[in-house]
């Protein structure tokens, strides 16, 4: 078993009988999907809700009971990868399209576990990715102005081929953006935070409860 | 000349040649829009950018020239009212339909004149309006389950015959909020910023660079 799997099956073990499960994006929550199912398979009794359309349609080929997030007031353990990583558990995410939806249901759980294996830990946050800022459209030029202010780098994500620009399930614009080193993480989340015009960004400090994480077939828990 | 009318005169009388102005939208606005149309077909030289569809089409019929949201990087002065002001200059605003666009304005701008008249003068912000927050559709019910958490009272506007939900030109919902009388304003400002699922809210913080106040036939300025 890789250390993707042993770690997704790790949280799936810590489920408990009569929880609501968020189901994160991407290939380790992917890996926390198919062993949430199989213990749900042996008689395991959750709902799920899940992060994305993608992880949604995943969670219903193998048979998971889904609520509407519509109609949700709160969950029980959200679990998802990350992207960085930091000593004091703040979280890059959503280099994907369902930002929007990630953090809510992370800051919605009674408990978020970060799947993650080592090669996620970074120093600072942006040290690896830049920052995705998801903006809604007619704003991007004034947000980017107030990004640049801050002393960001920003540039609108283009579709791979690069003929147009990456619109997110919310249907906003996302500029990618890089900070100077100097930056604090968690200063850095209350100043995007406080910008018009955007909608979401990749920061999310104060969310996580736990980080695991998996190495050469073990897995470390660090709690919040 | 009744109060409206004056102090919108007197910040239209302010305005100089060159400049983009920012238009905002409510009757005082209106007003406002009036007294610049008339500057400018006497030879005044400006630019605008409008905060609603309202305001943009009053430019238009009143010959104002107008440039596009989505290209503007920037704007000399915003000028609006506002539904309650306190005296350390924060705002609430916003109990109309184009909430992000008039913050995205206010924020972008070298400054911000606020037009009222003492009526509008609070001790605190949310003293006689429900705070408006504009959430994401399928987020409606995690964002009330988050204002209850930090003490507020959260009620999704309803249009007026009762049948349907208000819809912000966003295409958001309309959470009115109540707060009990201890919270302080600005810290309101930044838990309502930092809520996963909202996309902006009625708090004008750090933001208007003065206030025009009109009583008896006399402006008064107050400046940051």
């Amino acid at each position: 078993m890789n250390d993707k799997a042993l770690v997704a099956q790790h949280a799936a073990q810590k489920i408990e009988d009569g929880m609501i499960v968020g189901l994160g994006t991407g290939s380790t929550a992917n890996c926390f999907i198919e062993a949430l199912a199989k213990r749900h398979q042996e008689g395991l009794n959750i709902k799920t809700i899940a992060s994305s359309m993608v992880s949604a349609i995943k969670a219903r080929e193998l048979g998971l009971p889904q609520i509407p997030i519509e109609q949700l007031s709160g969950l029980d353990v959200y679990v998802d990868g990350a992207d960085e990583v930091t000593q004091d558990m703040i979280l890059l995410k959503g280099r994907g399209y369902d930002l929007i939806r990630e953090k809510l249901l992370a800051g919605a759980s009674r408990e978020f576990w970060v799947l993650i294996d080592p090669g996620k830990r970074v120093g600072r946050i942006g040290e690896r990715y830049p920052i995705p800022v998801e903006v809604i459209p007619f704003a991007w030029r004034l947000v980017r102005e107030s990004l640049t202010a801050v002393g960001g780098k920003a540039e609108l994500r283009q579709t791979p081929n690069q003929d147009g620009l990456v619109v997110t399930s919310h249907g906003s614009l996302v500029l990618d953006t890089v900070f100077p080193e100097a930056f604090d993480s968690r200063k850095l989340d209350a100043v995007l935070n406080g910008i018009p015009g955007v909608v979401e960004h990749g920061i999310f400090s104060r969310l996580a409860s736990a980080v695991f994480c998996a190495q050469d077939g073990q897995v470390e828990e660090q709690w919040a």
